[in-house]
């Protein structure tokens, strides 16, 4: 077999190929897709029982199972997801600046596919879907790597994926699988071929990706977001929020570990806080202050640098709006930070101050999602402040070149003073 | 004296609020800078004197000696610079983005700083006055270590800068010098501290940066580019057009290293092309077809990957524009890439396909330059396909945030049915 890179060398040279497709094709390529998967419905599910049983066998968590699940809802899910991408604007070719520098001398900066981008991630196989489709609408070429516990469903899915977008028009190399937990080493070693690295999982395996390759990566490796309750606050609005926060899918990165409250509102706030805690099932550590309401066991200084992952909560007293900011900056992973607060002064220093790719008031942190932000889907978060930030929709899978039109100008006659810039902006 | 990491960690802390600062005073701040640098221009130029003996005394290159020198022109320039900063509108603050997702939900994308920047940059002291004001109209703090060969000049300049950016109302720690070489390693190792990091300077030092940090990197290391001589080119244009690109500033990034000609029209081009490089004082390398016409020496395989730096060029013959392409994609280094053609089809082929940040249709590849885009000033050139691609000003210098404005809203009522999304943008 092909080894990695000698497959995103020729990716790389296929790329502008892939890049230059009209939208038509790759439009008609996402509606051949769906036609695709709905016809072979029965061999995914066939695929998926068997990597079901499998999981089940090894012991995989319940938890887990219903993510490795690919079932008629999921289908329908995609492939919604597809006709929804059919209808968005095309992201490639858009003319983002257009200046005459001079009479007969036009620089235009136009939106282009990245190139090649590489994508790992968690056994999730409407996760492959939704990432080659939106690859595809982007124009860039992919090489796929799924989470091996739905090795037989990414499999079926890759086979009608690409089968219907070489038949649409697509390059034959606008995507490739691989399997092999090994080829991911191999994947991380092709900088210079491949432009960029999405990985998607837990907080070891992001950071090990980002420490061992020289490709650009975008992700997140942790999520400890914040809730800080002001002393503005509607206390009746922050309970239900902070525990929508936390519970309402704590194994995601953008649920909340760290419960900020301003020590002016703690006798009255934190009694029905606990209570709620306790209600849903959240183990609840604190500082001092925090105990001496809730009774709770004591955090550690460990415990403001921890994402929890479950249903387990740190809570911790402030003096005031630049305190929680203070503590946020310090402790935070620049990911998603609330403030829960009738206060317009403190919610925009809040909002203003926080460093993160996130900053809400009086809204769960829970809404940080590419499809709760109306993206369509997202191929991941970044929490990188370059290029694309927050969650990735279309938008991040471009960049822009630089096209500059003239008749033979040479810098040397403006250097000398025979010409000069006129700058116009133009449409 | 304090080291860089624990500056780095203070000015982190610090950046928050320096990315507040309202644009009246970071605009108040550039014009105050600009009196400072009238007001002790005598310094500088004493200071410069000291700095050009030494230099001297060292041997350092006549043409190197112009980069060092700071005199009445260059201050004429940046005052110049810094005035065409102050009428530029606000980088930070601009609403990218503003959705309903539901009624009394409100997303926006926001521009905002990047928080913390190094900059490593050549001994050029008109740069650091164009970097510094650069950082300081775009609300980040920057971290600045120029070339030692105009330690005295920079540290003069420096000085000045800070204090009147101090007096204008900006935090102390908007801006950082740091002067040993040693530093430079200490710097490559704040991660998670320093946002970004820009390197100027030789291929060399470049590479040297980017592997090894774990810091985004925004720059360029290479500069190989290509000109294109179609078979429908207008040859009299062609000619002045590659003397331009290669010979106007052969040590630029920008400057043109490998001439590839279509075999078409090789014999009818190639003898004015090859006595104008004669006259230019160019030494040619070519391989067979163009040595035949050329009479030069022969072009290795390594040439091909080459970026002189100097007056020398590579000749290579090419049947066509996708043979053209097919070089450029795959030994130049994605920065600025021409075409020299009347021929639309094959113009609009090269501009699509050649994956580079410029691509130009008969005009010179020395046209890649944030001053000549008409962007006030650049801090360098990007060869990344992340983030700022090509020569990268203030827009360059920020990114985004989202806000979310709320009123109690829990991702649960979406997710079991009792609330949905009704995305609406706004204005």
């Amino acid at each position: 077999m092909e080894d990695i890179k000698a497959v995103a060398r020729r990716m790389k040279l296929a790329s502008p190929d892939m890049a230059a497709t009209p939208v038509e094709v790759r439009d008609a390529a996402l509606l051949r897709i769906r036609e695709e998967l709905l016809a072979h419905a029965d061999e995914f599910f066939e695929a998926n029982a068997a990597d079901l049983a499998a999981a089940e066998e090894a012991g995989v968590a319940p938890a887990v199972m219903g993510r490795l699940r690919f079932d008629e809802h999921k289908l329908a899910d995609v492939c919604a997801g597809l006709e929804s991408l059919v209808g968005l604007p095309d992201p490639v070719g858009r003319v983002l600046l257009e200046r005459e520098l001079d009479e007969g001398l036009v620089l235009t900066r136009r939106s282009c596919p990245i190139g090649v981008i590489g994508v790992i991630f968690e056994a999730r196989p409407d996760a492959l879907v939704q990432i080659s489709s939106l690859c595809v609408k982007s124009g860039n070429c992919a090489v796929l790597k799924g989470g091996s516990e739905t090795l037989r469903t990414n499999r079926a899915l890759f086979r009608a994926i690409h089968a219907a977008a070489c038949e649409a028009g697509l390059p034959e190399l606008c995507m490739h699988q691989v399997e092999a937990r090994s080829d991911i080493a191999e994947l991380l070693s092709c900088d210079g071929l491949v432009d960029l690295l999405i990985p998607r999982g837990s907080n070891e395996f992001v950071r090990y990706i980002m420490d061992n390759t020289k490709i650009p990566v975008m992700g997140h490796a942790d999520g400890i977001c914040h809730v800080y309750v002001d002393r503005a606050a509607d206390l009746g609005l922050a309970v239900p929020l902070v525990i929508d926060a936390k519970t309402q899918y704590p194994a995601a990165c953008n649920a909340c570990e760290t419960l900020l409250v301003d020590r002016a509102v703690a006798e009255a706030f934190l009694p029905a806080m606990g209570a709620a805690f306790a209600e849903a099932g959240v183990e609840v550590v604190a500082d001092e202050g925090a105990r001496a309401i809730l009774g709770c066991a004591p955090a550690t200084d460990e415990d403001w640098d921890t994402e929890y992952l479950g249903l387990k909560i740190s809570v911790k007293l402030v003096d005031g709006v630049d305190e929680a900011i203070a503590h946020v900056n310090r402790h935070g992973s620049h990911h998603t930070d609330a403030i829960v607060t009738e206060d317009d002064a403190a919610a925009e220093r809040f909002m203003q101050l926080v460093d993160s790719a996130g900053v809400y008031r009086n809204a769960s942190t829970r809404f940080a999602d590419g499809f709760r932000y109306g993206f369509g889907a997202e191929v991941g978060i970044s929490t990188s402040k370059l290029h694309a930030r927050g969650p990735v929709g279309l938008d991040g899978l471009v960049t822009y070149k630089y096209e500059l039109r003239g008749h033979g100008q040479v810098v040397a006659d403006y250097a000398e003073g025979r010409s000069s810039f006129r700058f116009r902006d133009l449409a």
